[in-house]
């Protein structure tokens, strides 16, 4: 832990603060908007409310114990003694990244006896990637970093791949209205997961003594989980909404 | 209570807060889910929900003693002189335990008048389990730790055995789809329920000054909590939402 500005920690801290907010709002969001999609659909919206809301309790956790990591003194933040706890992402990751992939694959509607093969293997894929990148992320040594970094980054592709050529195909056989959206969650899903690796590189270049580095990161995740949780599940809203709308299983948006 | 390493306190309690959101989670999904079973099978699912909001109050209690049982003093955690209250646990247990064996039984559905007295049985048995149990985890007694740890055996091995016949019986009658959610359940079950003996023996013989004989009892308590109380909830809403789509009591997913 190295000292901080007074701006630099009210930057972090205030980016916590907005991620807590924004699962808060999604969590709300993703409750009540299940009345407005077809019952077959409601499974993939209740995961998106699980996801938010577990993003949500970690959030809450990890502002605290970024509070307790420094005390202010004469206008600078000095670590205060306490560790900052970085498992509570990790630990969140590890819930959050397979409810992530349940919830648009369940959306995608995939032919009967592919869906639990392909979630099979990208939760084994996501425990791998999310496992690999921990000891990294804990360590301070700029080779130890780069290795799990690496290592990390091998599973991330192969299920930004499998997802990518998923939501390629499904978008061939969508209704015109539903095509657009496939588009741009696909699109979304690469600029959302992409400031992952962009952070933890950030951090590892910059220097593990470097405020300013260990900045970014912070930053850099708690933006990109607000967009690869909440955003990316009022994408997959969206898609429900209108398949509801398009297959009637929503009789009163039939003419909406 | 001992001195242990940053490391050893960090995992215990990491594996705690990952308790406490996947129980969260959990009930949020349960509560939610309800919708997807037919209104024969949501008592259930209200069990369900019940056992992990206890849970969940529970492992927050948890984790609040736990940081106040030690006090960080040169990168070592010391005993505070605070104890850690074990007795969470238990109280949980006499809790969740007669409710996880309710939510089974009333997803077996037996035949009318069957039900109650095997609740009856089985409840007994959980509660035996339990009490037999608790003398020999507040023991630091090598001796004490094991007679009690082979009373609770008793009945736990009865209940183990109950529960693996019943579901036995109900794989033979059970529609194709709901037999291996049947089978599962029956694996799942024991090999959650095996977690419990072996943290304790672990704790036991690896001694109860040894800090590493702790952390394990308390990692282990954690995971197979975790996937009794909120996987084995999955498993049984599974098996609500297949019985509910195949008999008709949820007619808009009778062509899902």
């Amino acid at each position: 832990m190295v000292q901080l500005s007074a701006g630099q920690y009210s930057l972090v801290f205030n980016m916590l603060s907005f991620a807590v907010a924004s699962m808060l709002g999604a969590f709300a969001f993703f409750v009540m908007a299940q009345n407005l999609v077809g019952l077959k659909y409601r499974a993939s919206m209740i995961v998106s409310s699980l996801v938010v809301l577990i993003a949500g309790y970690h959030y809450y956790r990890i502002m605290g114990s970024w509070q307790e990591a420094y005390t202010l003194s004469n206008g600078v933040y000095m670590p205060s003694g306490k560790p900052f706890n970085d498992a509570y992402r990790y630990v969140d990751w590890m819930l959050t990244v397979p409810l992530l992939l349940v919830e648009l694959v369940l959306v995608l509607n995939l032919a009967k006896g592919k869906t639990g093969p392909m979630l099979v293997k990208l939760v084994i894929a996501a425990m791998l990637m999310i496992g690999l990148g921990y000891p990294g992320e804990i360590s301070s040594d700029f080779g130890t970093r780069n290795l799990w970094g690496v290592l990390s980054t091998i599973p991330f592709l192969y299920i930004l791949w499998v997802l990518w050529t998923q939501l390629g195909s499904a978008t061939e056989v969508a209704a015109p209205s539903i095509k657009s959206l496939f588009i741009n969650t696909r699109y979304l899903l690469i600029a959302t997961w992409g400031f992952y690796p962009i952070a933890y590189a950030i951090a590892t270049w910059g220097g593990p003594a470097s405020g300013s580095a260990m900045v970014a990161l912070q930053v850099g995740y708690s933006i990109a989980d607000v967009l690869a949780k909440a955003l990316y599940g009022v994408m997959i809203f969206a898609i429900a909404h209108e398949k509801s709308r398009l297959d009637g299983s929503l009789p009163a948006l039939k003419d909406a």
